[in-house]
């Protein structure tokens, strides 16, 4: 159904989309090219939420160019909307431009934006659902939390091969390379917010800055979950950075009196009932997404990424492996808890002398079957 | 100095020499091509022990099909010997035969073998030494080993991407996919024995067989390493099997009483002295060796395994890592001593549904850089 050429287009649609990373939510990434044969007459993304949709940035490009796009293919990554939302109906703005033929890098997940394609081949126009894996790897944070009341999760981990962060407890202990870590700033600039537990503040003290800082709808969020009791008011995750949000404090609501002094540097949210003196997690999660992070970046520390991984909130492990081994008595593993799980691999690549390994959680128990 | 061709003839020669892997030893596995131009002349690698070396298996190979290989160029994977072993020195035969050019991949390792080069030079051959990566890897083994009195020493692991072997103490757990077991079955082949300790006796009770059973110089060997007690008699190790040498057992020579009735089905190495009621790993390596096991894949358990990782005697380490998490209170780690080392991962490749990193040990400590 598709042709090479339709591929090559697709493909550039997912490069453009890429560009809006971290900058969209809650809305997903969304890339667009116009074409004529070989010609390409116009390209575009979703910059940000409010701003124009990808297809209109595309139409917007093509009459810059003075490209006359009737009769053209129009390339998306995502089934254009057919509802009026902060921007007008991109189904409308196709079929009035007399485009001849959309290809469809994936479904839309979201009940509320779907029917575009039924919408476009009822005025006329060819559709093609090329149902594209880099298509629906663009939007899997948008498409795992969408309908859900928690944010979209993805785990860090960055361990020794044999699975140890650090050899003895309260231990920093630098592990990956530098590829490691540009690519983990990467990521957190890819996601709303990212979370550690309060353990990682008081031994790591890290500031869990993005660099660039970029345009966002929201101000990026750092958010510190405290299971069981506050962090130092100094940690250096509460020292104000330009164009970010006040730092989050998720907070059992039972210890507001051992909270308090924190609201002074942080907006801490009491998750839970007045007698719960234990952070209810999910309630944590929910509690994000009421603040319209739509995905975090959970960089641990083991007993939080234990939890998240062993409660099944973990949409995503993005495990670093550096090549040393740490294995000794009082060794740190990764994952604090019993987390006995199947997973999937879905990529391995090499970052310097590191590795990294994206799995996601498959159904079923590791522990069952032998 | 290599052109273009010159490096897909000597691959094609680095092909060759595989053939030959798991029977060669304790010579190195070696491939050779004879070419003029685009024409291949001739092709051979090494076979076995005391048959041609790949150099004359090329000239032979050449002279059947009726090429005429004077003025020709000959590509081999390792330095052409100078000296008179179990078959003349293939230095005199490639400047009788009147090659004009030797492109060699790796020069030898082996003191007692090198020459060739100068020998060649000497009689007027124009000789390239390519250094090339894949000619050294395939010498790996016989590199490292040559000159010492320890066997060259593989661990393969197979792990939970967190680093664990099972989930409970004295559990069977199987890990890693077909692709993976597979492998394994390569690397058996592809060294002199395979190795375990006593517990992995005990627990997995395996067979340990190469399958299919493949031509040797000498039968592929079984060892089981008892570090501080003996394995019953009837462990599935001690099956005798067609093309096999009877099962080694190296075990404390303090303990021969213990040891005695494992005699009967299998060839026990009292190792140490008389005194000695734990195995000297050392030793035991080196006892190995002088039965001319210059190869050994250790496979295990985790006490075997740290203290060969602990004690530096682990040449590579290949390390498949399944897709599941598997910690828990009791479950068994990968290594089961303290190892703090720094590793360099030299490959990285899926195996089906598992990945294989493959490292080998670097100088220093992982720990002691913070």
């Amino acid at each position: 159904m598709l042709s090479a050429l339709d591929r090559v287009y697709l493909r550039r649609a997912c490069e453009l989309a890429e560009r809006g990373r971290g900058s969209t939510s809650p809305n997903p990434v969304v890339g667009a090219v116009l074409a004529l044969g070989a010609v390409t007459l116009g390209e575009g993304f979703h910059r940000m939420r409010g701003e124009p949709h990808a297809e209109a940035e595309a139409l917007r490009d093509a009459a810059e160019r003075g490209s006359d796009v009737r009769g053209a293919t129009l390339y998306v990554t995502l089934e254009p909307c057919d509802h009026q939302g902060l921007t007008p109906p991109c189904s409308q703005a196709i079929l009035g431009a007399g485009i001849a033929r959309v290809v469809v890098g994936t479904a839309d997940p979201n009940a509320k934006a779907t029917g575009g394609i039924a919408r476009l081949r009822d005025g006329g126009v060819a559709v093609a659902l090329a149902d594209d894996a880099w298509s629906r790897r663009l939007i899997e944070d948008f498409s795992r939390s969408v309908g859900r009341k928690r944010p979209y999760l993805r785990l860090k981990l960055a361990t020794s091969l044999d699975g140890y962060v650090a050899p003895r407890p309260g231990e920093r202990h630098w592990l990956t390379g530098a590829e490691a870590r540009e690519y983990v700033r990467e990521l957190r600039a890819a996601h709303d917010a990212v979370l550690v537990g309060a353990g990682t503040v008081r031994i790591d003290n890290p500031q869990l800055s993005v660099r660039p800082p970029h345009a966002r709808h929201k101000p990026y969020v750092r958010v510190v979950a405290c299971e069981h009791a506050a962090v130092p008011l100094e940690s250096a995750i509460f020292a104000p950075l330009e164009g970010y949000a006040p730092t989050v404090v998720l907070a059992p609501a039972g210890l507001r009196a051992e909270f308090a002094a924190l609201e002074a540097c942080a907006d801490v949210i009491y998750v839970g009932a007045d007698a719960d003196t234990a952070l209810d997690l999910e309630r944590a999660l929910d509690a994000l997404r009421d603040r319209e992070i739509a995905s975090v970046l959970c960089e641990g520390g083991p007993t939080l990424a234990g939890r998240l991984v062993e409660r099944g909130f973990v949409d995503r492990i993005d495990w670093l492996l550096a090549p040393a081994l740490l294995h000794g008595p009082d060794a740190i593993a990764a994952l604090g808890t019993n987390v006995a799980q199947t997973l999937h691999f879905d990529r391995v690549e090499r970052l310097g002398p590191d590795v990294l390994i994206s799995a996601r959680r498959m159904e079923g128990n590791a522990c069952s079957a032998d």
